[in-house]
């Protein structure tokens, strides 16, 4: 599917901010946890347009309508000693599917893996998301099934910390 | 298990980075891939210790001889709107273990993130690694086998790059 005329994608300025908020409370929703988000703007604001960020965020718009978004962090390989690309999330608004906008974002999340000597491109799917599994299989993409992904978070991950003991 | 006497844990510094090569070495055997490594001292040096390291490194030593490590980099959660800790490596040497390092390295990880304000904790683990999954656990780590883990890299990831088409 080549992108269709009329499409831009830009990187994502500080006034885009309020827009973020809602693909990222739209991607939610399709995800079937719609009460998830409680990020607000004062948080992506302080946290991916400080002189550290800690994440970076293009757009995509159709004639300049704002159809869609990926937001990245770098990650990091001991194995290959550089850093990687981590896409945390991907979407494109329905209405405006069909289009190649999703790929057309991602082309250009690639692109900039490349250009900054990037070796790979990480990212999760669901497993009960199969178009976007072929999609993701027909380009290329290997799935890493034998790792499982572990989280520690609220309670659990302060009782652990508050277990730690003084260095000696 | 408590951590042993003499157990000291700290962050790594410039000198350490020979070091933190063995271990990422130790921990590829380990992980049954001896030859994935191919990061160097320089490559490490490089990305950990400028004015924006792409990650950060704690040094466990046990009566002042090097026994394991963690490395982390920064993630980003768009539902929390907060930076997360992700541990990309976590190991200790075979003759060390057994004395509380692993844990004590990982509580340390933990007292970070808590410091930092940073809601999560992610790792991954090996489906085989069944001694680790019941230690991880037992401490309250939740597993997020409903996602799978995808990547692009090598000559697809240059493909979909090259793909890219200019922004109109």
């Amino acid at each position: 599917m080549s992108a269709s005329e009329g499409l831009s994608i830009r990187p994502a300025v500080e006034e885009d901010v309020p827009q973020i908020l809602e693909f990222i409370r739209a991607l939610a929703k399709y995800e079937r946890e719609p009460d998830a988000v409680s990020a607000t703007a004062a948080d992506l604001l302080r946290d991916g347009f400080g002189p550290n960020p800690y994440y970076w965020c293009l757009i995509a718009e159709l004639d300049g309508i704002p159809a869609g978004f990926a937001l990245c962090f770098y990650s990091y390989s001991t194995w290959l000693g550089r850093p990687g690309v981590y896409l945390e999330d991907l979407f494109v608004l329905p209405e405006m599917r069909g289009r190649g906008i999703g790929k057309a974002l991602l082309r250009k999340v690639a692109a900039i893996a490349v250009e900054k000597d990037c070796p790979r491109l990480g990212w999760e799917v669901l497993d009960w998301n199969t178009p976007a599994i072929e999609f993701y299989r027909a380009m290329g993409a290997d799935f890493l099934d034998t790792w499982r992904n572990v989280r520690m978070s609220g309670e659990a991950l302060r009782r652990l910390a508050g277990d730690e003991e003084p260095a000696r």
